[in-house]
């Protein structure tokens, strides 16, 4: 294990927050709020250790997956702890528990919130609030690799350890070029919505503060009713930039570089548009007796479908109330989730596609059991490491949702709740069901109830490996290995 | 495809239908009961259209796992077809879709019932209804192998697509002497709990049928209240023997051929009995309150573990009033299952084992990417095939399972209802929570939702492939595949 370089990377990242918590105290500055000193005091401390901890360059830069994967869960626990900080001393949120809790929400694109009312935040928090999910959405590792440059193959094995999805390809020879456009094409899509909800009269600020949620596909509101009051026009641009948000990335990557056949062609993209209209379609005839219109009817679907399948999680309607094929169709889609590559959470779309194909391939085994066929995906083959890894991933993530369902029931809220609670979290969605409904929050869990939702919410954004491997003692005593050769 | 010989192997199933069905006309004889006629009837139609399909032994005998599938699927469907008819005769059950029902429901050894009072029924329709529950536990084709000859390679195919769990080892050199000796633990076994409930003076007729339903690990009561009202004594002997029946029944043959070693070193055994001990511990513990005393807490509590995870149904209390903690135990066993081989259903344990070895391989190649380990169980070696097919076996299993909660829940009972309905039909348990709870019964359910149900039960007991197979319209169209060799 090469802890310097762990250290090391930590130290930037820490520096990095501590950037981002200007902009907080930027906007203290602007309403004349004190609580943005707050943020600019925790800015400097974080400089501070940043810069003790990256102080000195190691040698020795190279780093293996498994250094990736530390990197990735301390950076995400320490980033979420140092955030929390500014909530708790502000006072805002007075437990330091649900500091974390709402912080862990934030940076994991979650938007499950112990607020009852956010509108009661002052500004400066409140833009921390979402603008921990723009961060979050596209990581700041990513971001990292966009500003500091690394040897050869190191860069890929951070990147793998924080990217959503099974795979990352190399769209450009330099992953830093990639990690520079990713950052690029996100930033000039989140301006995009600002632009179009001001268009729209919400004001400027909402305005970030909103597209900030949207783009991360994270959900904290700025509203106590979330986007249910506002216009048809805004939730219209709201429902649309979330579809945008759940896109494989790799789809704008092709389009900035002209590919347009490649682009939709990509079968991930299809199968994820045919799921959204599917679901609006078959939502929008269950629920025609509430919206009575059918108009109204297909904004209220498209708004939810949009929202829970992207794991964003604003709410237009308290679609706890919908009848329960709706209510059905919205718990899948928190599990199905997102494009892989894109800022959203869930299992993921390109996941279940490699799943349907080795189901495919099974049942074919049964008719003919010497014929030997190969997965592919877009024309080329899915190589028998990811269908196995897919496959454990799947897996994995039954057994930690089961395990934490069982952990959360000891607050005995109904199954329902502890259920809901617990995908709506692993998922990175935010609102479930009856008590964690889209008009409740989750200030009423115990505080045991709360580390196991937090712990769900870092293992779903970091696809569950990254911080399991903490768990793995052999990580910390390992002998060498003879088998094992350097690449 | 080999249609003739499905035919002919169908038309035997059918004549042994026939002569199990003599059983209950005998009860019918005994009791003076005029009921028992229409199983006469029943049974001799059964031989007249068995005689017809299995008239001639075809030339080519030779079956392929896909003809085994076919016959498997294809005679169950019609046992539970044939197998309803005297209920809907009698007019004991009214509707010929709820007599389809229960009868699946026994042969699948579910013991979902929809019935509001089993007392009511007269002793040979009760005698049919839990003898069901013992055909289906080990499986009419087993029977069949071990009374008719059949090529070399033929008969594992079949009993691979009737048996449940990953795989079926050749325990004696001759499948028709397994089958046989298969059978004769069965018997045994059953015997012995017969004798051990009539010493606990519950009557013969009763300790019989009781008999029947746990060795089929289904769980058609006899009583109104299941096994509610009676002694200690007799819960005692009826969970004993349900742990029994959930175990592999290789261990039964280890014993036998006097392997002792062999036998108590089997992992899945183990497993077994560390799952049943930690669930009755902490069951115990969170429902002391309930109970008051810890005798009496670890004889229920025993009692439900012993019948949920060997998914045979049995209530010795309403476990629907339990705090939350139990009943999300109890869902978690609902799907672990017994033991492979034995006549339990659910995922089965042994899968577990291979899911858990696999997830940690997956963290292993985390810590040392180029290291090559091979997964092992008891010493030999898991083939890469056992553990994709696992795999894919888990997927197909939660996509089913998610696929038939969303088509449930258009009755709109509430998610509990519909989730745990599903949950245990597709695991073959019967009883679930709330509108089909313990003191509950399947009857308020739409005949589209019976439907599903019963296909649920079908393909939890088949696990799955065999029955999905049918879906498959390459088995009817299949062009000649080049790359396909004859083994």
């Amino acid at each position: 294990m090469n802890a310097l370089m762990v250290f090391y990377i930590l130290g930037h990242v820490l520096r990095i927050e501590g950037v981002f918590m200007l902009l907080p105290a930027l906007t203290g500055l602007i309403y004349q709020e004190s609580n943005g000193l707050y943020f600019l005091y925790m800015a400097l401390f974080l400089f501070f250790i940043g810069f003790l901890l990256s102080f000195k360059r190691p040698e020795n830069t190279t780093i293996y997956l498994k250094e990736g994967c530390v990197i990735t869960a301390l950076s995400w626990i320490s980033m979420s702890y140092f955030g929390a900080l500014p909530f708790y001393f502000t006072g805002e949120i007075p437990s330091l528990l649900d500091a974390i809790f709402e912080t862990v929400s934030g940076f994991t694109t979650t938007g499950a919130s112990i607020l009852p009312d956010p509108e009661a935040l002052c500004h400066a928090t409140q833009f921390w609030r979402c603008f921990t999910h723009w961060i979050g959405g596209m990581g700041v590792l990513v971001f990292l690799l966009a500003i500091i440059p690394m040897s050869g193959g190191s860069n890929i094995n951070i990147m793998r350890a924080e990217s959503p999805g099974p795979s990352v390809g190399k769209l450009v020879p330099k992953m830093r070029q990639t990690a520079g456009l990713l950052y690029l094409i996100y930033f000039f899509l989140t301006a995009l919505e600002v632009l179009f909800l001001v268009v729209g009269k919400m004001p400027l600020f909402d305005s970030i503060c909103t597209s900030f949620a949207t783009a991360g596909t994270g959900g904290f509101g700025v509203y106590r009713d979330s986007m249910a009051s506002q216009t048809a026009y805004l939730q219209w641009v709201v429902t649309i930039f979330m579809i945008l948000f759940g896109v494989n990335f790799n789809f704008y990557f092709f389009l900035l570089y002209r590919h347009f056949k490649k682009a939709f062609k990509m079968s991930e993209i299809r199968a994820y548009l045919a799921i959204i209209i599917a679901s609006v379609t078959i939502i929008t005839v269950n629920t025609i007796n509430i919206f009575g219109n059918v108009l109204t009817g297909v904004r209220h679907s498209a708004f939810q479908v949009a929202s829970i399948m992207t794991t964003t999680g604003f709410a237009s309607h308290d679609f706890d109330m919908w009848p329960e094929p709706s209510k059905v169709i919205l718990v899948i889609l928190m599990f199905i989730g997102a494009c892989a590559g894109s800022t959203g959470g869930g299992i993921k779309v390109s996941r279940f596609i490699i799943l349907y194909k080795s189901i495919r391939k099974e049942m074919k085994s049964y008719l003919h059991p010497k014929s030997v066929s190969k997965l592919t995906m877009d024309g080329s083959p899915i190589e028998h490491d990811v269908v196995r890894s897919v496959n454990v991933y799947f897996i994995t993530f039954m057994i930690l949702f089961t395990a934490s369902v069982f952990f959360v029931s000891f607050d005995n809220k109904g199954l329902i709740t502890s259920f809901s609670a617990v995908s709506a979290t692993i998922n990175n969605i935010g609102p479930g069901l009856h008590l964690v409904g889209p008009t409740q929050n989750y200030a009423g869990f115990s505080d045991f109830a709360k580390i196991v939702l937090s712990f769900d919410m870092l293992a779903g954004r970091l696809e569950l490996f990254p911080l399991l491997m903490l768990f793995n003692p052999k990580l910390y005593f390992s002998k060498p290995i003879f088998s094992h050769k350097a690449n």
